[in-house]
């Protein structure tokens, strides 16, 4: 394995030595000491204490420097006054990887901000790598390696799931929920405050890695996005990534004056990153260790059609209610299973799925129905469940289980086993022999959709992100440097329609009047109808404060159509005092939709699609997309609507020319990438027309923002190339 | 307690005969009889085997007939064929009530079900009460009963919750989870097939038994649920009542041709039901666990404010995330909380909701904390989050929330203890002590969530059945009895308006029409605008064939809009031989809902209301109550759509008359209860206007049937008093 990261330092060093080692039990610096020795680190151990000529009977060093061998790595775990000064030590005698369990940093505040800056100025100058500060330490189970260098109670059993931690204190908890459920780890790190090496290091690291098999993630939040999706969307082609994120992004909160800003809040940004790039996202800790459990030593099935087993019918219907309502499929048995089957299954015992096997189900009755449902090409994946009568040897069963799962690795098994884990109930044994085993139904069905859709995931075709040629880039440019320039933070309607119009995104056509009379006079004949709009920078919803007259046939419609206007705003408590009417083709028909885009400062441009209306905007039909876009991602933002449906055509009506709606996504993202200061765009209502037929917006709204430096320093480039490059400069945190 | 039901015999019984009792280790006759005497049944056991002298060192009977002494209650364990000969022998010594463990009856069809008749037969000719067949049996902790009647390897430790379970193999799993979570039961039943003793029993009885204080169900199925919901709802005032329902009902699949039953389908009568009578409902038996134990142990939250307290920053955000994502309330701390925290936190701490204590939290820390939170008003519970640091006791901490909970009986306290449980944990000693006590945050949200919503079912104002006086029952009667008459499923359109004119429901004025010329005659100057529908058999669907035609303003308009619906019906495949053409007012402006009705087979009508259109009907925003309707029932089906604010009106638009939609499910809840051979109702579109104006049906349907046989014999009289009464009659089976 190569190691361009330099992350072999801290995840396979050759000699530690430990700084602010000690001897009193129950302390971090005696701990992480203990469980290096306990549980056999391949390497050496440099114990440092100044106060101490032997520590745990290993030889200790008074410093850093008085160490007569190499050392690869330093663990600091000295109070926090004293953090930054061992960290030159290590870079003086030549280390090449920290980890900082000491605390104290930017998670306290006031000084601790100052002390992490001074810590990154030191690390950097000595070109080491390092986890933390603020956490609990890196764990390698490579049988060549071994390496504990935590503090936590636990060690972690050989395995292949890789997990990463942000927070220290739940790390502990981990290993804890890791060991219980006898479920190995090949490493795990907890990141602390990340100000070097955070998730996408180690995702980078743990790709290259043989053993990691899987990769298991709890974050608080992202460093950069964008580096994250780039790395994770190429990793879950061979590994899943399953991730519990916490802490909920504010971004639509500041937006609220805003359709899209409001619409958006929340979560929409992690949402759309993890959908974007393939992550499995859990919302809790045990569903991460239930997605574990069978990702880690189960094949993915091929498609959603579950078989279940059971000696027991309460338990069969829930887990079918848990089937069906994940969004998978009741296996349909061929005559052959069923014929098979009642060869030797008891007379009562019900064959169509669930299969109720009743509570004397035997040892030999699980094997050989286990055995027959694996042969059916009708099933995909299998839920066992066994709930333990009296006079039922548990274990044997369980042993049953394991001989059949054994000779296959084709289909999942997962089993539920319910009742209390003790020394008979048969889990123990099941969970050693990698047959992911829960207490209740609804795990195993969750377990197994997460797994259906991870099949999905892997096997979907790549996005490509289109360059449309069609554009006008320079115009474009023109009309924003004239916006910022003048420092307004909207477009004019006019600048608004020619910016869409140089993306090749239609408007209806309109003029611009200040009089009645000006009105009739540019309203031609050919144009009737036409609609009359206020445009006025204080109001941000023309509709609500009457400011929008539809429908107008003829010049005399026209005529009381711009007095009605007028005597409307005169009745506002406050009229706005310059104002401009727009005379607007009537555009009839279509349905009705929205779409948008709100500046999120940790994700950056989030592009928002949905059915538009004043009952869908309500209901919240809308999905989100972190910009660039590539074609699959802004189909799918059509297609996973609730309404889709509607855009289809219902009731013999006429869909709505999809593609349309697509190529229009995608013209939004070209423009929001080329103008980075593009701020909020709001598409409201953009109308859909049959197929065929074009789709059109018939409001719009843009505003700017001066370019946020990261914006400008990131130097992505969707346009030129299918993938976003990395640039050097940017922090190598995520 | 009073025993009206009779179910003293099965749950305090004086003296117990075990008939099939047996030496054999593992078989259930000997489980039995083992448990009722190693948990020290306070009564008498007799043994009844012919093949014995003793078992477990107690004089065995050849027959029921040679016990000396009187026999309260019998436990059947023989083989199924024995079963109801044993039944016979119970009736014949005098035996009052009788748990039938032996299986083989109605669950295994074919023979079982003659079985299952005869078996009634016989313990209705000598009035015995019984629980199963095919159950684990019933159990009893109270300290002057003791009587352990399963075959189950665990007893239950002594508390306060009765857990019915209809699965007997759940059952087992059951109690080994309440074991393993240190919960107390009152009482245990398995109810099996429910031939005698069901839900409503068990309910009734538990509702006045004192040592009962939460009621936890796992149903598959409702045997009355009038009598259920009856009973539910006048327990819920005192008790919660917590259920799991699996197996879900296909009421609405049968009705896939009218729009209600469509979008009735799956679930929606147990929510509906569950809802109306104020049962908390969970999906899973965990989740009814988790509740168990705050329930049955901690005091009822009075409000949504969470306060949160941990030592790890991380469980505090997934914590957070939770609370606010179920619906509860993060709580401002007061100005006196957040200066008394700061006294003794330390400076690291992050004070404000959730407060962190950060690792170091000691005992002192958590208690001091708890105090000052409990006695902020703005806190309506807690949760209280710990993370094992090595260097802290974790039994110390559990201790001194202990002390805290202990003094103080307002505010619900709540643990989340992350990690293993073992020795050292502290969980042990928590649960003891009565604070549930959770491995992740979100367990610990949504039971709080539970409680709370508890807290307002609990103080819900008491909903009345209107009785409107106004109706002509007569008229209506009529119409449906000659529909029934003619053998007619569907009522005619003239005679829909008739029937809903006659409870108060308006339609728009009409004219049905054969011909142009009648058209054109009957529709007169002052009725401008008008539609025309076609009205055919044949067509459900008016719209989908071109069958409506709005919005005619004078006669020109009129006769071409004639001729356009009948050249709409000749483009038809198979066009109606036979058809009329409705003339009907035109109704313009106002919101479009749907109203409607469809009858279930287990719960018989269920009402259904939601907003309308095309859009909102894919989006399925509806709301099922089961009839008859209380006043706060029908507010409930409008002010629970998730579209509701867009009926109190948005964007300065006026509201709707919700009074007035209120008034209509009432009277549309009278007629469905006035006549029951009602089968399908739609009122589709049915429009809402603004406060003050009425609100009609543009198109309805009805559709009828012979009336089911329990609808005639299950005398509820919802029109006469406020209360549905129960029949004696009346099956008492859930």
């Amino acid at each position: 394995m190569r190691d361009d990261l330099g992350l072999d330092a801290i995840f396979r060093p050759k000699s530690i030595a430990i700084i602010g080692a000690s001897r009193k039990k129950g302390s971090i610096g005696r701990e992480i000491l203990h469980n290096l020795i306990e549980n056999e680190f391949a390497g050496a151990v440099f114990p440092i204490n100044p106060h101490a000529d032997y520590i745990h009977s290993i030889k200790c060093y008074p410093s850093l420097a008085a160490v007569p061998d190499p050392v690869d790595m330093g663990i600091i775990v000295v109070p926090k006054d004293q953090a930054v000064q061992a960290v030159d030590e290590c870079g003086k005698k030549g280390v090449k990887g920290i980890i900082m369990i000491t605390a104290g940093f930017k998670e306290v505040g006031g000084k601790g901000v100052e002390r992490e800056e001074e810590l990154v100025k030191v690390f950097r100058r000595y070109k080491m790598r390092m986890v933390g500060p603020n956490c609990m330490g890196v764990l390698n189970t490579d049988p060549s390696i071994k390496m504990d260098a935590t503090f936590a109670p636990t060690f972690a059993r050989d395995g292949n799931i890789g997990f990463l931690s942000q927070s220290g204190a739940l790390g502990v908890a981990i290993l804890e929920y890791a060991d219980d459920l006898n479920l190995g780890l090949s490493m795990f790190v907890s990141v602390g405050n990340k100000v070097d090496i955070g998730g996408s290091d180690v995702l980078e690291y743990w790709a290259q890695d043989e053993r990691t098999k899987v990769i298991l993630l709890y974050l608080e939040d992202f460093g950069n996005p964008r580096k994250f999706t780039h790395l994770a969307r190429e990793i879950v082609k061979h590994k899943p990534i399953i991730a519990v994120k916490s802490g909920r992004t504010m971004a639509g909160a500041r937006a609220a004056s805003s359709h899209t800003g409001a619409l958006a809040g929340l979560d929409v940004g992690t949402h759309a990153l993890f959908e974007q790039c393939g992550v499995l996202r859990v919302n809790t800790v045990d569903r991460l260790f239930d997605l574990g459990q069978a990702f880690s030593r189960q094949p993915i099935p091929k498609g959603k059609r579950v078989a279940i087993l059971t000696n027991a019918g309460g338990p069969g219907i829930m887990a079918t209610d848990a089937v069906v309502s994940v969004g998978l499929q009741m296996a349909q048995f061929s005559d052959k299973t069923l014929s098979r089957l009642r060869e030797f299954l008891s007379e009562e015992a019900s064959l169509q799925n669930p299969i109720d096997m009743i509570a004397h189900a035997n040892a030999e009755n699980y094997k050989r129905s286990l055995e027959i449902l694996l042969e059916d090409d009708g099933i995909d994946s299998l839920i066992v469940i066994f709930v333990h009568p009296v006079y039922v040897d548990a274990k044997k069963i369980a042993e049953s289980i394991i001989q059949v799962a054994k000779k296959q690795n084709e289909k999942p098994i997962l089993c539920v086993f319910m009742g209390k884990k003790h020394e008979e109930s048969g889990i123990e044994e099941l969970q050693l022999a990698g047959l992911p085993t829960y207490l209740f139904p609804e795990s195993a069905a969750i377990t197994l959709a997460s797994m259906e859709k991870y099949n999905r995931i892997k096997n979907r075709p790549e996005g490509k992100i289109l360059s449309f040629k069609d554009i006008k880039k320079p115009v474009t440019q023109k009309i924003f440097d004239r916006a910022l320039t003048e420092n307004r933070e909207r477009l004019t309607d006019l600048e608004v329609s020619q910016v869409l119009a140089a993306y090749g995104i239609p408007m209806p056509k309109f003029v611009l009047v200040r009089s009645l009379e000006e009105t009739v006079r540019v309203t031609e004949q050919q144009n009737y109808p036409v609609a009359l709009k206020l445009i006025a920078p204080e109001v941000v919803h023309k509709s609500d404060v009457g400011g929008v007259i539809l429908d107008l046939h003829n010049e005399a419609e026209l005529v009381r159509g711009y007095m009605r206007l007028q005597d409307n705003l005169s009745k506002l408590p406050n009229p706005p005092q310059k104002y401009e009417v727009m005379v607007q083709e009537m555009v009839k028909g279509g349905k009705e939709l929205i779409m948008g885009m709100s500046y999120d400062p940790s994700f950056g441009p989030l592009i928002m699609f949905g059915l538009g209306g004043v009952y869908v905007e309500y209901l919240k039909d809308v999905s989100f997309r972190i910009n660039p876009l590539t074609d699959l991602d802004a189909r799918e933002m059509v297609t996973t609507l609730k309404g889709y449906k509607l855009l289809e055509g219902v009731r013999g009506e006429k869909g709505v020319n999809i593609d349309k709606i697509v190529e229009m996504l995608l013209r939004l993202s070209q423009l929001i990438a080329d103008f980075p200061c593009i701020k909020e765009m709001d598409l409201n209502p953009f109308m859909a027309f049959p197929e065929g037929e074009k789709c059109m917006a018939l409001d719009a709204r843009i505003s700017v923002h001066n370019v946020p430096p990261e914006e400008q320093s990131d130097e992505v480039k969707p346009r030129s190339s299918s993938r976003a490059k990395s640039n050097p400069n940017v922090k190598k945190h995520v």
